[in-house]
């Protein structure tokens, strides 16, 4: 079978930053830990005036084709993920291509354009259909890029308020990758939930209770399904579990839940049995009520054990790095936990090459996807390639006043001019609207 | 290599008709000529009070499904493909299985569901995924469940009005199946236009005289590049060629110019050259106008031929029969011309099994895709298991005035009730709005 799998990737952050101790909190009248600690976010990051879905993707594009010498001759395929589309019929990525068009000598006239929706897991899945075009053998040895972008803005006031953010991930998907490669096998748990919508209009609605049981509840079910044709899991099987991650406090409750369906009926399971007993089984509770309360008793006490939290700060962790300081990049969010992850062997010196990742995507609606990835020699290159940190770091701080102003900016129902708080730099830019109601851009030196 | 494609196909019209002719021409103090011989057009078909992309998806897929005798286990993913989608986040998808596990014990919690939106051109898109995901080997043995449907409405009065319609075709895509065999040989032309967009708006911004000619523009480097992998076409070479058919006077057009092309070079250009002398070259011209305009003069020539009008009258003419009584179905219409050519061969006793038919499929924004398909041996059985005639038949004819307030009805800037015109049987149904916005469904026995 052909190695397939991410050769190259990218990110592009919103140039602005709200921070959530600092400048959320305070006007909120909460304690700064209510986010740092309780969500697990310090900041989020939002486009500047002339940002947006397209730009961002368009950038992180442009700066992966540049770094691996990619012309356009050498894209098959440009498929963008978002849910935050300003066009019911023209895709995101044909305005990605036109901006690339704009500073490569050839065209994408030859790649097949595409653009999917699905809450969050929308990247993954077009990730996923550029896997099953290589394997199909349709390629003529041309790679694909997919786009992840996002502008997860919720209503003023809104709980979501909190977990904003706005970026993009660029990939470049081909055969024998520098990155990762991706197992032929996946799991999948998806029904119809309304958990998370956006009917008619731009901001959610969120019923957010009901958004932290759907996203355990099919989260479980992809990981039987993926155990269903890839054998057992246990916690030594992967080296990380990057999730997706709508704010890491979400991502504490679902690797619990993980860790506890793992050891079920392993040895790690019996060595904790004299600390805290063994799992709850169903056939030994009269009621579903009664066994439902035991299991959340046990991981009550699971996740205090040593054995977990060693688990959990090598394995879980150190995906949530970028998250906490850029916050909910929607389709793009599950991408950069595994860049977290990937930087984080590198920083530590980790020797990732050959081993393997469980990587678990959701989205509202609702469905998760569990797949397994296996490291590449190529990863540490990949990684140190990465500007992410600087990006982090230049962004502009925004004050309150700013943050509101930003966030009318790019509210679909208002019209708001706004004086960039940036200066735009070797990038591409959104430089007004044409007669059709069309966005235009250029590419500013 | 494994054979795969479309095993069963099965369509969904809205139950109301606008007639062209009759209702539509005098209210606009027209000719009723300008219509059923302009643009090829008798009839739209709209939704009724309790219809609408939901409901008409979930009602082909169901039939498709009792037809086939399918269960949700046998249903790996689900695929829709819509232009008309009422939520930025959650996928037409979930809310059609959503509908199917009401009348099915089984669950589609299994399902990979998608949405995909690129114009019209998306419902081969869809479909394309599917093929890709069995011929990459990763579907367990189950098949792909493709849904296209639209409602394809315009502003009042804006000239595409004319050219409205609503439908939906499901489609059930496997290995070995019992309609058409795909190519694995593809052929894309595609740019980013300005032809046709819905920036933030239902009813779309359209630049009439642009999109033919980007719709032309984009077959003829669609064709040119599936030629580069297929080796050069010949009129022979296929029983049928369905385009992709806003109305039928755009593949006229279309159409000509495939033939030109495909003549070229062969024993048919010369049979023809005493009645119209060759095609021109352009290295016998000193300008690219002088040229264009004496291709313009060749072609207008050519499509009076004898040769031209048996190829025309064989090829394309029996592919728009059902699109000329129902109108423009977005990301179904290409789908409904490869149907209206099936159906044709079997009323003419046409022997297609093993034959090859040309598929061009088209989207603004824009991009066309070309692929052959192999007709099945079971064709026959399945083109006579397809109740369209009835469903077309069975229509309620509206008056002017009712058609007015179903525009208002299903134009979602408006909140109208409005009772029905005809009574639903056996079908899913929308049953109102949720607490969160969210449309409701249920199946009327």
């Amino acid at each position: 079978m052909t190695a397939v799998g991410i050769d190259a990737m990218e990110v592009w952050t919103g140039k602005l930053k709200l921070d959530l101790a600092e400048t959320f909190a305070p006007q909120k009248g909460d304690d700064p830990g209510k986010y740092t600690k309780g969500l697990g976010l310090h900041a989020s990051s939002f486009p500047d005036a002339y940002e947006d879905i397209v730009t961002m993707g368009a950038n992180a594009a442009h700066r992966l084709m540049d770094r691996k010498g990619l012309e356009p001759e050498d894209i098959g395929r440009i498929d963008v993920a978002t849910e935050s589309a300003f066009d019911n019929s023209k895709p995101v990525s044909t305005y990605i291509a036109g901006c690339l068009e704009q500073v490569y000598d050839g065209d994408f006239h030859h790649a097949n354009k595409g653009e999917r929706k699905f809450a969050c897991i929308a990247g993954t899945q077009s990730l996923d259909d550029a896997v099953n075009w290589i394997l199909a053998g349709r390629n003529r040895g041309r790679g694909a890029l997919v786009v992840a972008t996002d502008t997860a803005l919720y209503a003023r006031d809104d709980a979501g308020e909190a977990t904003q953010g706005a970026g993009a991930v660029a990939m470049y998907i081909t055969e024998d990758p520098d990155l990762v490669e991706l197992s032929t096998e996946q799991g999948y748990g998806s029904a119809d939930e309304t958990d998370f919508l956006k009917p008619n209009q731009q901001f959610p609605s969120v019923d957010g209770k009901r958004s932290i049981q759907v996203y355990l509840a099919r989260m479980r079910e992809a990981l039987e399904d993926f155990e269903s044709v890839s054998g057992k899991s246990h916690p030594d099987d992967y080296e990380y579990i990057p999730f997706h991650t709508p704010y890491p406090g979400m991502v504490r409750k679902a690797a619990v839940l993980g860790y506890r369906h793992m050891i079920r009926d392993t040895e790690i399971e019996a060595e904790l049995a004299d600390q805290i007993g063994t799992q709850p089984r169903r056939e030994d509770f009269d009621s579903a009520e009664a066994f439902e309360q035991a299991i959340r008793d046990y991981m009550d006490e699971l996740k205090n054990t040593e054995a977990y939290r060693e688990w959990y700060a090598d394995t879980i962790e150190p995906t949530l790095d970028i998250s906490s300081h850029v916050g909910n990049w929607y389709t793009g969010s599950v991408h950069i936990a595994r860049m977290s992850a990937l930087r984080h062997a590198v920083e530590n010196d980790v020797d990732l090459a050959g081993k393997r990742m469980l990587v678990a995507s959701y989205g509202s609606g609702a469905q998760a996807e569990i797949h397994a990835e296996t490291v590449q020699p190529g990863f540490e290159e990949e990684v140190l390639a990465s500007n992410i940190d600087e990006q982090i770091d230049a962004r502009y701080d925004l004050s309150w006043s700013e943050y509101e102003q930003v966030h009318d900016r790019h509210n679909h129902e208002k019209s708001v001019e706004l004086e960039p708080f940036t200066q735009p730099d070797s990038e591409f830019v959104f430089d007004g609207w044409g007669p059709m109601n069309e966005r235009k851009y250029t590419y500013v030196e």
